[in-house]
């Protein structure tokens, strides 16, 4: 309750908008660069006009897509970025040796393009795996992607980065730090292939605060942690989930150090996080049903997350949300057989009312003080139809 | 190889029939009690004229059901058993201490009705979770049940057994020891909430083998490891899955105990399972696909499993394979999300034809010689639409 109050109180001094608000110093575009036969936008650029200071998350999948692998390489090594490029329709994961050349090739273009040093620019890539990326067609969009950079242009890049998803994911927090604004925008990409242990999708988290890489990857990591990783839609875990930020300074705020600026920093970086998660559930695959898993009453907060993580990605329960069909058995089952412990003597679980599109299930194991909320949507046979033909 | 060759000189000596034969000793019947509102039958039993001894191996879902808790206490307790009675259309799961009394009063009822001793009966339930069984039903159609038992009863008995299944599940295995022909003669039902990790769905095995009961029990750990615990449906463990087995020495057989006896015996238990847990399999709900995860190349064989079972789980996967949608990406991110160790560089998957009803995959992640084979079926719509409506 406390650490709720003390999140509403920080919440008070912090604006969050529902749309792309770029910060000071960036720019961005998106165009179609013919990866997608459906001529859909497919490359998207973000770039800070000064060097900025970057984190990411990434997924833990063993198989991790080249850019994932490249990002992870440059992140160790430089100390400063400017860009992201980032591709739609093929994830070029899967693709061996030419794959990595072809991301590399992809932040070199950008690189040339924008008129800075190659491994200023970081990658991302997200589509159809275990296909060669054609990077020669991004190579030929290069210029005009750099052309179309502007302000506005962050909502052409929100929209070059989507897949399956049916609308664009942004958030804007705003906050100050002794008087001055600072801005924090960030837009995703979901859809499918959604699930925990990981950072999940792709992100994009842009802002002009001041602050350490080091601060800004604990930030990061945090953000996620209390976002992300609480979402599951299919309990599939990508090749190539990226989460990532870059920090311009532009904000013109004494760095991010003090107990305070951290925590204001943190929870507009969370916040951002959040509400992009719960677009991202909203827009899952074929769903029809926003399902808000609370679990308490557990042994350990871990043992909470686990059991409301078992409910979520159980297909049964999924079904029978898509069916409006109270089953409480099957989230019995699920908890029974997440390996966490559990009483049929205390268990309790309770739905709110299934016609509504947002559900609240509450569960209490009654034997701890573990608590975790989860984010999840319903299994529906349109689920399906997508990705029997998504190819 | 070896191993495959000795495993086809042994089933030389075994004959198997796709129908079910009882075994010397045994009858069995099958009645509508009024649980299913449908009328369909709900109610089977199956007898030995003679005591015998039993074995049974259980779902390792923390919520048990009660008769699943029952029977664990029985087959601690009683060295032999005359029958087993099972309702299908409610679970008797989650329901409490009330739930608890009508597992032991549907035992009483049958003991009662065949005249044998209380204690005697084992109990196995199947259907919807979270309500009362209504026991006084079970009581009252009792009587009916144990007129109807006779040797042709087996086949209404595999169909009072059923849930969603659209057929009955049944298989006979027959060799000889010391020229006394010995029947192994086992029925099941499956359809959905069928996963590794235990025993699976229910499935009642009755033989007229001489045999002592540890062996028996050992006989048959093995052969659900090499059987039930070799497919998936849907990933969901269920909290009634039994697997119990009734041996009455009436084959007249001197006592299997010798290495090539007990193979024999071994082999002819796990051929039936083999056969029922294949047939689960082509049975799933709205499947329309039987795929065969052959994994080779692992480290370990239990890396092989878990990598194999990953793949076997994958909605992503399960969903290409019901669109007949050559995705190998989804098979290398679901191995690379299982834990097991894999490289890109020398993992090799390969598929047959995905337009036929029976897939086989191949999976070589190149790094030893750990093996695993899994069934498992597609995800469709039809699924869905199931698990939607069932209650």
């Amino acid at each position: 309750m406390l650490a709720r109050a003390r999140w509403r109180n920080k919440m008070t001094m912090i604006k969050i908008h529902k749309k792309a608000i770029l910060p000071k110093g960036f720019v961005a575009s998106g165009v179609s660069c013919g990866i997608k036969r459906s001529g859909k936008p497919d490359l998207a650029l973000f770039f800070s006009l000064t060097p900025a200071v970057a984190a990411g998350v990434f997924t833990t999948n063993t198989m991790k897509a080249a850019p994932v692998e490249l990002d992870l390489e440059l992140l160790k090594r430089a100390r400063t970025f400017q860009g992201i490029i980032v591709n739609s329709g093929n994830a070029n994961c899967f693709t061996g040796k030419k794959g990595r050349l072809a991301a590399r090739a992809m932040a070199e273009a950008a690189a040339q393009g924008l008129g800075i040093a190659p491994g200023g620019m970081l990658v991302a890539s997200t589509g159809i795996i275990g296909r060669q990326l054609p990077v020669q067609k991004i190579s030929a969009a290069t210029a005009g992607l750099v052309t179309a950079l502007s302000r506005k242009g962050i909502h052409h890049a929100s929209r070059a980065i989507l897949t399956t998803d049916t609308c664009v994911k942004q958030s804007t927090a705003r906050f100050s730090i002794d008087g001055r604004e600072v801005t924090v925008c960030a837009v995703a990409k979901g859809a499918g292939m959604i699930a925990p242990r990981m950072a999940t999708m792709l992100c994009f988290i842009l802002t002009d605060a001041a602050i350490g890489r080091h601060a800004l990857q604990t930030a990061l990591r945090q953000a996620v942690a209390g976002s992300f990783n609480r979402i599951t839609i299919d309990g599939c875990m990508s090749t190539n989930d990226s989460v990532m930020v870059l920090a311009n300074a532009q904000a013109g705020n004494a760095p991010v150090s003090s107990a305070s600026s951290r925590s204001l920093f943190s929870g507009a970086l969370e916040s951002v996080c959040r509400a992009l998660a719960r677009q991202i559930v909203l827009d899952a695959e074929g769903s029809t049903k926003l399902i808000t898993i609370r679990l308490s009453g557990a042994r350990t907060d871990a043992h909470a997350q686990q059991a409301a993580m078992a409910i979520a990605n159980s297909n049964l329960f999924k079904t029978a949300m898509y069916g409006e069909n109270l089953n409480y058995g099957r989230v019995v089952a699920a908890v029974g057989a997440s390996g966490v412990a559990c009483r049929q003597d205390s268990f309790k679980v309770s739905m709110g009312s299934l016609k509504r599109k947002s559900i609240l299930v509450r569960v209490d194991l009654g034997l701890g003080t573990g608590s975790a909320e989860v984010l999840t949507s319903d299994l529906t046979p349109e689920y399906v139809r997508i990705n029997a033909e998504y190819s």
